[in-house]
């Protein structure tokens, strides 16, 4: 039976193994410091399509693909799978996906959603309503700069503070067969945590208020501390959100993350060189950087306990045009090697 | 421990028990069959609000407080909230749910929504991992109206075969303690359908086709019949996709399940007299329906054994313009008296 650690924190009984995983990304992320770990490369990032929704789809598509043909598995080896983007009504999940024929649970969590996926699908092999899950999310720089902010003909200036959205996706199967040697091993639900930012072009302000608000109760329910973990990994607080989490758990908490905090905003690009100011955002920055640097990094037993902890910005172009506050959210994985 | 019956359906250990429901709905929705089953009725659709989507998150926050309130509950009481709506990322939910602080799971599923989230809802309670889930969904005819269709000013015509968005919310309490004598027994996951439709105003056709798949899905995987259940509930047809489903299942399947089949869309109107058109539809309207007509025959045994199916059109306006089809997805509950 699973065991409840405090109000949010779960560790599983059975240890819940990642089967597969893969990532795919956009010509602009290859350019960055994790090209060799991405499976497959799109240096056309229409990948032929003739919508950059369409683009985007595909990307699911292939990652799933990639991570069914790494396990040897077939779509009908997967009981469930969670999916969830950034674009209105979830289109990328919904048109990459339909072709497999899989059941489908649709989620939404911003960029926070594959952490929440994560929880989900491990949450299912713990509880034996499944043998298999499989978690997956992207995103597409063209696809969300359209969406959320400007027409890319229009040529709209950046503020240092915006964040660049990673054109990539990430694919993880779960399941109790021991198929690598890396296992989740307890989940944390976050909650809408919302300090009244409004900044739509500060998102790191936004989410680094729930980050806090997670990160704290799960050292407080787990009674552990920033370095009885290899590294903390947070997606996608970039620059801004970084420092500003940093800064609230030493001066609320007086807990240290300096020292193994990294942001997959932060090293999915360099930064300044790239011109991606804050650094890297978007459901496929987290997913895309997991399921390449940080999985690698454990399979190869350099990491062997690690914190993942994705963030979100729950607005909409709506609630922002109406002057509401963006309210932000963060799950967190925690991930070991046997 | 759950049992899987066939590819679709899990089989529940446990009882998870309904602790409490309630809905509210609006004017439209309180001039139809329903309104003396609804616990709380907006004559004032704005809800004392200044834009559409903060009145659809109103009707929201108000429905789970008067689920608390009905359970003898706090927020503190809740572990998990699962809820989703149509707006574009969820913002009905997010700004509606926000100042409850329960660790929260955002869903998409379109106008399957409640039936999702009591799917997850209550596996979390069959695996232990939370003591008390609760469930919740709303639409809001006029937020719907200016984001999917016309804005309201423009004063658009309407097909035949359209359907009316319910202004309304429905909530559920799960947990394993009996405080009503309802409780879920069995839960299905649909598979995301495509048949091509793309008529975006004829959603009961783009989603009977997925109906028609989890419905089949179920009776196969529990060896059951339409006769063995009290009712079965689909929603939100419409007069269009009720038909089809039943064509579909007789034609296909040779499954009638036309003695006891009633859709949500049809009954929180009355549909000619109100002139909906096809009917109801939106997250909205199986949740109040659901929350209000369903449980409360099933509390007073007029009903024991019937099913919940919420059928959703997973399309945004983006898709619809570059000229996709609507797939659609169905999800099923099977409620039980003891």
């Amino acid at each position: 039976m699973p065991k409840k650690l405090g109000r949010y924190t779960i560790e599983f009984e059975n240890k819940i193994f990642v089967q597969s995983f893969s990532a795919v990304a956009g010509k602009k992320e290859s350019e960055g410091p994790l090209k060799e770990f991405f499976d497959k490369i799109f240096q056309d990032t229409t990948l032929g399509e003739e919508t950059w929704e369409k683009s985007e789809s595909k990307l699911q598509s292939q990652v799933v693909k990639l991570s069914l043909k790494k396990a040897k598995l077939t779509s009908e080896d997967i009981d469930y799978i969670f999916s969830g983007d950034l674009l209105n009504q979830n289109i990328s999940s919904t048109f990459g996906l339909k072709k497999f024929g899989i059941p489908f649970l649709g989620q939404y969590g911003a960029c926070s959603t594959m952490a929440q996926n994560l929880v989900l699908a491990s949450i299912f092999i713990e509880s034996k309503v499944a043998n298999r899950t499989l978690a997956v999310t992207s995103s597409h720089f063209c696809s969300a700069e359209r969406q959320f902010r400007f027409p890319l003909e229009y040529g709209g200036q950046r503020t240092p503070t915006a964040q660049w959205t990673v054109t990539g996706s990430g694919s993880v199967i779960l399941g109790l067969e021991k198929k690598t040697d890396i296992y989740i091993n307890k989940v944390t639900v976050g909650k809408i945590t919302d300090l009244g930012i409004k900044d739509q072009n500060n998102m790191g302000a936004a989410m680094a208020p729930a980050a806090f608000e997670t990160l704290q109760n799960f050292f407080s329910d787990t009674e552990t501390i920033p370095e009885d973990y290899d590294a903390i990994f947070t997606g996608d607080l970039g620059a801004v959100g970084s420092n500003l989490l940093r800064d609230l758990l030493i001066k609320e908490k007086n807990i240290d993350i300096s020292k193994n905090h990294k942001d997959c905003g932060l090293i999915i690009f360099k930064r300044k060189e790239q011109d991606v100011h804050s650094g890297g955002s978007g459901c496929g920055c987290s997913a895309s950087v997991l399921c390449s640097y940080i999985l690698s990094k454990l399979q190869k037993k350099e990491f062997k306990n690690i914190i993942f902890m994705a963030t979100g910005a729950l607005m909409s172009p709506t609630s922002v045009q109406q002057n509401e506050p963006i309210p932000g959210i963060a799950h967190l994985v925690n991930f070991r090697t046997v």
